[in-house]
């Protein structure tokens, strides 16, 4: 049972015990975003390895703090460890945070992402497009109802977190946080965070680095994101395109002083409808 | 059949439709190469995807603008993904590009290289070593005849292009485009281009966002490479090392104006000798 | 036979070799590492290329002037052709450098290291606990009498390198090289530079780039490690978070001038204990 925060959440909290506690954050992650998030997460002060080889990578994962697993250039060896390390992960009582990286584009990842649910993931974080796939897929192709797409992504999440109990995050220009009862949504960011590859992914490392201790899942995930989304909106004063964002994203994130976050004043909770 | 434009091409009105567009472009690329090339492609205004799993590389090929392939880092499982999406890219229509890494190096790339000329690239980019390895082994090892190596690489690059009826582009200092009929150098970019990694590599996923929607592959190869020269060019005005220089070359194809682009001076088109 | 360099090492003299050769460095690396690697040796003056595939791998590295072997992110098809090239390498009179990364984390890393240590690399290269669970495994587990982590790890390095006939480098806040009779310890750097991912392994890139015609691989593998402190230490008095860090080193790479490196104070040479 994990406590059901309703006040606001204090991602300076948050991000101060990520800092004392500087995870180790396994990842299978696509080869894209390896090393990017790995920058991310040493910015932050966790500490990250990838390992993918199904020779160690559950007997890693039993070793590390938290696991992430993104399908996002996928192949038959690694899906096999990413399941095998999702398994030792949860049996160490390990969180483990899943990034379906276009899992409705082709029947593989439409696979892929049945079976990694299969493995109970503590958080899955994607775009509306993917949230909505994965929800689509599990719940048997009904989908949902809204024509809406912030409406209908936020109906699949919720649904997807009752029927898996994960905490779902749909992140966007506006991201959304849900574990089926409770609902967060948390604007920041920047709009160049789209034109740098992999910050989406990297972010799946953030979470699972704010998950470890966590007595809350939602409420760090949260925190994740708020952290991120400032870091965001700073590194945007600075910037004159996405090459020059990139490397100020880094210097925010290190620089983050959880004293200023303490005053982010875009974090709202509430029940989910 | 493609129009055969000869007179000059207006690059803006390339990179105009290009970033109206925001084409998916799917590249089975090398592993040095993947991050930066998807930077490249979401700077420019593309969107890039990575997927090399036979399980689904070609069903993805058919669902993306246009494709690009490039064996820098090749093992037999990428090899055969690379064949079916190329196939795939092919009966669906869609342009795709060849980058030949290092294909004179061992026997293994000398097989891949013919093995993927057989596929019917749309483009092939390499630089003049590439291009001359490339054309002396599909033409039963006579080779050029010219002993001046910028005139042995344009021999080759019409040669190579007449065979597969392929555009053929060489960069270098001077690029050179041709497609067997006509020929353009562009000039442009900086010499600290070739001190960062895989600037060529994300050139060839550039080339085939142009590609899409494009009536006359020569022309918007041109035009690609010309556009790229000049971020390479304005990028070179501020940086003091590669570093800085790859970060200030992102900026720039952000920032790639089209209207200053009709006025670049070193754009010509003559017929090919 | 080497010549065994007791005088203090001229690093600029090795930087000026390295700089006018450009030699070519063949890497089979981690994925995370791969792109930094090669902008790190780019920037340097060298040539990198990473190639891994059992089908080339050994042809490959007996056509570079060097290589390098990092087991980050190891799997059984990339550890077949790490073995090979080293064999190659071995045979052709090439240098090659072992980047043994956390060796100790699980049973298939520890067994990857003694396949590798038996390939008898030229150097090798790794953190203090990477160093010191290399020589524990070989001992046959007795390990080190040292309780103080740095003088732990300095005798483990030169028992390691009396044992493999390697030099053996020890990089952290002050690094360490030895042969098993002299001991050299370099110091430099900056705070941020473990914040930056897979700088180490880029590293040892720079190490093999250093070795290419040297005489005394020591003498080398000293100047190498005393160029990137340098490197560190200038890229920090600009830098802001790891962001700019990154981006302000490889710049720095880049501009290290050999006759400034004659100044540097910081490198010692002394006879092992």
């Amino acid at each position: 049972m994990t406590t059901a925060t309703r006040g606001p959440i204090d991602s300076a909290a948050h991000l101060a015990r990520l800092r004392k506690r500087a995870p180790l954050i396994h990842n299978i992650t696509n080869l894209v975003a390896m090393n990017p998030m790995a920058n991310v997460l040493l910015a932050l002060g966790a500490s990250p390895a990838m390992v993918h080889a199904r020779e160690e990578a559950a007997e890693f994962a039993a070793l590390a703090d938290a696991l992430t697993i993104n399908i996002g250039t996928l192949s038959p060896h690694w899906l096999d460890a990413m399941e095998e390390a999702a398994e030792a992960a949860q049996l160490a009582g390990r969180p483990w945070v899943l990034d379906p990286v276009a899992v409705g584009a082709t029947r593989y990842r439409r696979e892929a992402g049945q079976r990694l649910l299969e493995c109970r993931p503590t958080v899955i974080r994607g775009n509306a497009s993917e949230i909505l796939a994965l929800e689509r897929q599990g719940s048997g192709g009904r989908g949902v109802d809204s024509s809406d797409p912030i409406e209908a992504a936020e109906e699949a999440a919720i649904s997807l977190a009752r029927r898996t109990a994960a905490v779902v995050a749909v992140t966007g220009e506006i991201d959304l946080v849900t574990d089926g009862r409770r609902l967060a949504r948390i604007s920041g960011g920047h709009p160049l965070m789209p034109r740098v590859t992999t910050l989406g992914c990297a972010l799946t490392g953030v979470v699972a680095a704010f998950l470890v201790d966590a007595e809350d899942p939602f409420a760090a995930t949260t925190a994740a994101l708020a952290c991120y989304g400032e870091a965001g909106r700073r590194a945007g004063t600075t910037a004159t395109g996405p090459g020059s964002f990139a490397v100020a994203f880094l210097d925010a994130l290190y620089a983050l002083d959880h004293d200023q976050l303490v005053t982010l004043p875009t974090l709202e909770v509430s029940d989910a409808p």
